[in-house]
Parts: C-alpha cells; sequence; structure tokens
C-alpha cells in the first residue's frame, strides 16, 4: 500500500473534479470456479485500489461529495474465519492506513445510498454479483445498471489514472522486472518436445513467485498467428517459432505486459529471421516516435508504414506504402492495434470504456477492421504508461477471405503470401513511459534483436 | 475426452433415474478478473463435464426423458473470433464427439423451457451470471433459483459422480501424480530465506505444466495452524515448519489434493517430530480403517482418538481417551473433517451440497464445531475416492476461547498447552479409492515419514 496520503489526496481530487454527488464503488468478490468456496485468486477492482488502497473481498466505499465524507463498508471477521484464516486487522485498522475513519457494517450501505437525494455516480460494473447489487441498491433494472455509469465520474477516473506518479512507475517497473524475467526463462527454457502449457506453466509460476499473479491469461504458443491462442498440449518443434505475450502483476496490481518471438530451435532460419527483422523496425520505429502531443493513432500508422515497407522489399506486398496502409492492406497481417494504456490493469482501465481512456469526444475510435482493434488513439500526455506491439500474423482464414472479396490486389502479391500459409506469426512487445520530451524503456532492458534473441538459445 | 459412449451411457442412466421432466444443465461462463474480457483460466462446471464433456464456455444442454433427447445449445464462432482465436471443430462436430446430434443456437433454450410442460430440474447453480439465467428463463426470482434446485436431480447425479470408473480413476491418478510431483519440489525446494509465495509459485507451474491447473488455491505456510492459510511474502525461516496442501486438476479436470509438512531447516525438532508422528500415526489408521460399509463419521473419530492418544502420551491430554473424543476435546487441535469426496471436485459435488454428497436422510451432518466441517460422514461404497487428512493445529486465539469459557478441563493440560502457542500446524494428507475389501492409494507413493521427509531436505 502506498502512503495513506496518496489515497486521501486521490479521493480529495476525485471530489474537486466532481463538485457534488454521491460516489459509490463496489470493490470485487471472491469468484467461483467449480464450486462457491473453490475460489479463483482475488482480484480487487483496480478503480477501488486506486482510491482506497485496500485488498480484500467484500468491501464497498461511498464518497459523499458535498459532504466532504468518505465511508468504507465492510465486515469483520468472526471466531470462526479467525481459526480458518488466522487473525487479521481489524476493517477500522485497514481503513486507517487508507485515511479513511468512517467505517460502517455493509447493511448500512443500501440505507446511505437510499437516504441520499442527490446523484449517485457509479462506474460501469463487470461481474455479475456487482451489476445485482448496484440494480437492487438503487431500484434499477439490470440493463439500466449496465447502461447507467456515471460519465462525470468515469472522465474524473480515468483522468486521474492515465498520469501515472513516480510511486506508480516505480510499482509498473517491478511488474515488468518480473515480466521480463518470465521472457528471460520462456527464450532460454524452450526446447523441442515440450508442450506450450509446460512452458507457460513455468512463466506462471515465476509471476506468483513474484509475490502477485498474472497480468492476464498468457499467450504461449507456435501458432502465433491466432492472436489470443493462449497455450494447450501442443508439442513444439524445431523450425518453428514461439510467440510468447505474458506478463505479471506485481503484489500491488500493477501490470506488465511483453512480447517476444523466439526460435523453438537454435536459429530463425532466413525467411523467420526477415519477418522479425521487419517487425522490430516498426516497433524500434514507433518506440522512436512516442513523445507528448503525438497521437498515438499515428504512432500506430507509422508502425503499419513500416511493416508494409518491409513486406515490400520482401516481395510480399506492392505499391505505394502510405496509400496501402490508408486502404487498410497491412491489417491482412496486422489485424490488431499497436498498444495500450498500461497501469493497474495490463489494458488500463478497460472496463472504463475506450472512448474514454484511448479516446475522447473529438477523436473517436473507428469501426473499420484493424482500426476498431486499436484501443489507444489520442494525443500522448507524460506520465502515460503504453505499450509498443506490433507484429505480422499470416492467417490463412483471413487471406483466403479477402482474396475471395478481391481486397487489397493492388498492395499484395497473392501469389507471394501462400508461403506464409504455415508461417505463425510474430510480435515484439515493450513497455514505455512517456516523458516530457520522449519516452522511457521500463524495466531491465531485454533480448531483443534476432541476435540477442538466439545468443540466449545457445 | 472420453469415449462418446461413457456420455450417451451416463446421461441414459440420469433419464432412467429420473423417470420424467426436463434436465437443464448450464456450462460455465468467462469469469472476469478485472475487466470484462481479463479472465481467469476457463473452469467448466463439473456435472456438465461429466454428463456433456464439452470443456468450452458459453454451453448449455438439456436433457428430455420423455421425449428421449438430449440437446446442446452453442454458438459458432464468428470470423472476428476465428482471427483471435484460430479454427475450432463447429459445435456440432464437438457435440458429436459426446453423442449429441441436436444442436441449436442458444437462443433456443428459452424457448425450449417455456414450451416444456412439466417440471424443470436444475442443479444448484454457484456463479451469479447462471443464477441470473435461469431467474430470467425460469420467471423466478433469484432467491427462489439460489433455493429452488431438484433434489431428485441433485440425488441422481450424485449417485453416478460418487462411484468411479476405471477410466475415471486412472485420471485421478494422473491428476495426484502431477500433485505428488508438486509435494516434492516443495519438499525439496524449501530454504531458509525464501518466501511461501515463491514456492507456491513453483507448484503452481508445476499444476499448468502438467496440462491443467491447480484444483484449489495452494495453502503453502510457515502457520499450517491457520487452516485456510494460503500463501503470502511471509519469508520462511529455519527451525519453522512448512505446511503444504495443494494438488493439481489434469487435463481433463479430475483433482489430486495432497498435504505434506516438513521443516524449513534440514530436521524437525524433538516437538515437531513428536508430534509429526502423532498426525502419522492417525493417517495411518485412518486409512487402514477403510472399506465399504464404514461410516466415514468413524473413520474421523478414529483419527481423533489416535491424535488423543498420542497427546496424551506428550502429557498435553489427560483423560479417557473415548470420552475426550465423545466431549469434542480434541477439537481444540483438530477442528476440521479428517477428508472429503474427490472427482472431477476436489470436493467433489461440493456445488450439490453436503446433506446429498457426504451425508444421507438417516445420517445428518452435526452442527457441533469440529464435525460441522466433516464433510463426508455416509458409508464408504467401492468406488468412492477420498481424503485421507487428519491434523494438528495450535491456534492460541482457540485456546483462550476454550479456556477462558473453562471447556475440556478434564481432558486437556492447559499448562502444557502453552508450550505449542508458537509451534503451528501439521497436517498428511493422501487421496484413497475404496476398493471391494478396502483401499487403494491413488498415484506414486511420496515421502510421508518424517525420515522420508527429512532425507529429501538433504
Amino acid at each position: 500500500m502506498f502512503d495513506k496520503q496518496v489515497y486521501i489526496s486521490r479521493r480529495r481530487r476525485l471530489k474537486q473534479q466532481l463538485g457534488k454527488g454521491l460516489l459509490l464503488f463496489l470493490g470485487n468478490e471472491e469468484s467461483s470456479m467449480n464450486y462457491k468456496d473453490n475460489w479463483y485468486h482475488f482480484r480487487q477492482d483496480s478503480s477501488f485500489l486506486y482510491f482506497f488502497g485496500l485488498d480484500k473481498p467484500g468491501l464497498a466505499a461511498v464518497i459523499d461529495v458535498e459532504g466532504d465524507k468518505d465511508i468504507l463498508f465492510g465486515r469483520e471477521l468472526t471466531l470462526d474465519e479467525i481459526v480458518w484464516m488466522g487473525p487479521q486487522p481489524s476493517i477500522a485498522e485497514q481503513a486507517a492506513g487508507v485515511g479513511i475513519t468512517d467505517v460502517r457494517p455493509p447493511a448500512g450501505l443500501a440505507d446511505v445510498l437510499k437516504n441520499y437525494k442527490g446523484l449517485i455516480h457509479f462506474l460501469p460494473p463487470y461481474r455479475p454479483e456487482n451489476i445485482q447489487k448496484i440494480s437492487e441498491w438503487l431500484g434499477l433494472s439490470l440493463t439500466a445498471v449496465k447502461e447507467g455509469a456515471s460519465v462525470p465520474l468515469i472522465k474524473a477516473v480515468v483522468a486521474q489514472r492515465s498520469i501515472k506518479s513516480g510511486e506508480e512507475v516505480r510499482q509498473i517497473e517491478d511488474a515488468v522486472d518480473i515480466t521480463a524475467a518470465m521472457h528471460l526463462a520462456a527464450i532460454k527454457g524452450a526446447r523441442d518436445g515440450m508442450t506450450e502449457a509446460q512452458l507457460a506453466g513455468t512463466l506462471q509460476g515465476i509471476a506468483i513467485s513474484g509475490g502477485g499473479n498474472l497480468s492476464f491469461p498468457t499467450i504461449l504458443t507456435v501458432h502465433g498467428q491466432v492472436l489470443h491462442n493462449h497455450y494447450s498440449s501442443t508439442v513444439m518443434r524445431t523450425g518453428q517459432m514461439a510467440l510468447c505475450d505474458a506478463g505479471a502483476e506485481n503484489a500491488m496490481h500493477y501490470a506488465g505486459d511483453m512480447t517476444r518471438t523466439f526460435p523453438v530451435g537454435k536459429r530463425f532460419d532466413s525467411l523467420q529471421r526477415e519477418m522479425y527483422d521487419i517487425v522490430l523496425s516498426a516497433q524500434e520505429a514507433a518506440v522512436a516516435a512516442l513523445k507528448p502531443g503525438i497521437l498515438f493513432r499515428d504512432v500506430h500508422f507509422l508502425a503499419a508504414e513500416k511493416l508494409v515497407e518491409g513486406l515490400k522489399e520482401a516481395g510480399v506486398m506492392k505499391g505505394d506504402v502510405k496509400e496501402a496502409v490508408a486502404a487498410g492492406a497491412h491489417t491482412m497481417v496486422f489485424q490488431c492495434g499497436l498498444g495500450h494504456m498500461m497501469g493497474l490493469d495490463v489494458h488500463d482501465m478497460e472496463d472504463l470504456g475506450e472512448p474514454y481512456v484511448g479516446y475522447t469526444d473529438e477523436l473517436k475510435k473507428s469501426t473499420e477492421f484493424g482500426l476498431k482493434s486499436l484501443r489507444l488513439g489520442r494525443a500522448l500526455e507524460p506520465g502515460f504508461v503504453v505499450t509498443i506491439e506490433p507484429g505480422l500474423y499470416f492467417i490463412p482464414e483471413l487471406m483466403d477471405l479477402r482474396k475471395s472479396e478481391r481486397k487489397y490486389f493492388d498492395f499484395i502479391n497473392y501469389d507471394k503470401l501462400e508461403a506464409f500459409r504455415s508461417f505463425g506469426g510474430i510480435r515484439i512487445e515493450e513497455d514505455l513511459l512517456i516523458t516530457d520530451t520522449g519516452s522511457r524503456l521500463l524495466g531491465k532492458p531485454l533480448a531483443k534483436s534476432a541476435e540477442e534473441i538466439e545468443a540466449l538459445r545457445g
């Protein structure tokens, strides 16, 4: 936990931002796996963590803006629970640690909400039990709750959480360092004959050993063209590349998120190497372009141009590079976005909505294939933390579809593309802090060039 | 997946058991961590797995008993999903693999339920989104859904799932072998100065590498007296014992569940060793008593007597052993149950309710402290798989409470108990199959005696 002044000042700023109203924050509950009491690891809501710091299930809080009151609702342990879970600080003691003195039993929350005469603001709930609770408390249908989140509150929270403080950046770097250790283990540990799951298990073990957990389900696959292929019992073989997109969140739940692609054997083959270097040049160009004021959407286009340039040299694409990107031809091989914000969530504040986090009232997200997967488009500001993760993904189903639609014939040499039908995918990803003048790589550097990767393969 | 005949015959038997009605089975959805699309690892509902075999989110099924129809409801992937998740067998192909030919889109389920004139049976839902769905479909309040599960269906499912087939036992042994590998790594890997989380992470990595995941959140703690203390950043120190209660579920989601307690240094000290041998003798006596027909509750009492006997010799308890157990004096140090059923769930079928799984209409669970935590009391049958896990837990808060209540003064030497205030806890646990004549240890044997444990500590 940070010092209690951090939480007090975050809440104070929120009151100043909103001006009036009652702000409702729901912490998360335990989540059941295959029966009620067999739980997934507990994950607190990130905005609750940001403003209230307490990492326990079953909590809720309200901020009464006009009354200048912060109230925490939570239950003390019973003797049975102490037998099963051990003695713990009281809720009041925990609350004091984040600067809250008004602590009440959970049952009091419904009354506070019922008796409040002004507007009650809440963030978009994403867990079914929290949707249900708000529905009951506020007398709204489930649909009304899903659509009824407060835009002013969302915007105020996004404004604060988007700019990472120095102490937050230190936490993120801690998470990125654990993340880098995971990737180092993957690059060094992969062997012909090993299953994807074996290697993914080792990585998850490192994340947990680091004091937190995974920040998202690991993608570790020799079928890297499948963007969200997690891992499976597929056996990895020499000649294939393994794409590993994985990250840890540290003990304070700040995220890391990196990707490396490496040969299952000792070396990339020549085509793999050629494509790897294209992705690397796009990734480096995008990183070099980062600075306050630039639209992240434009950095995305820059990376797309670098990919097209490289593929032109390789004979796979043709025509004018900028025209190709304007026509969306790059989405044949780069179907997703260049990156996203990162912080307490790996896709930071995704629950609050991309229109507010990644875009603005003036710059709306495109609905086009490719751009619709770009989570971040807005102008960068000092204190933003972003991922840069271009890639090349050769998806046979998409190649067939676009060819049958007769799309991109001016920009793609479809006959040359055939050679990539079983090529797979390559992605390279790093985490960066936007500084006053440019950007700074977060975490200790990890092997990134093909030579550095191959050196680790022994 | 098992052969489709397995699933067909399980469903056929269910129809015979129920005789009439419509049986509704809900698969699980993805569960969100910190935003909607950041998911915990998917865990299918175990009864859905048992009768329908399909390990994917978003499925549901009904069995129309009179109509002799098995219908699966599921959605085919969109192109977008294929780009993100890769090509997959169609729902119809997957259904064929478990002997189902009638496959419909999810939207059809509400109609089938609405148009059915007879009784609709469903199992107790334990995830909020599934409670909501049933509530909407059947027009019941959330409370009515929570209380409205079908006792005949529960009993029919319990009757089948309680008796493990040969192919199920092989799966369980696979899970137990992975579990034993986790424990071997823990016993060999623990070092003074290591955090509990470091070791727990390694174990989770082994579980995932095994093709499945953890079967429950790992308990790995130097404070073993706290029964559900998972693991933390606590540094383990020579002189302490680490209690590790952990298990894997294998790729088919059958569970393993074992406990070992070992010194963080190289050897148990003399008091630790004395207590360890008491727990071991109780564990071995309980295992030796296992056979068809015996009440598991009586095996629990037998283990409790062995613990009291040992503590009498150690001077901590006194008086008549059977009287002490009858009075509940053993619950000062053995507050929980001896074990539970294990199968597709580590606490098998816990979602279906202990009154049906662990007890019978004739033998109800006691509400007394100690016995209320005994999940299994009923007479054992060949094919049951159970855990045997006695322990000794010295809980200062409970010692103080019982002393202040002036309880158990005839059986406990409270002055001697003082020496155990910071002793911790010991548990030893194995998984056993009830055979026609007794029991059989599942999985490859793992070091269990103090000598064997110490030999692994080097």
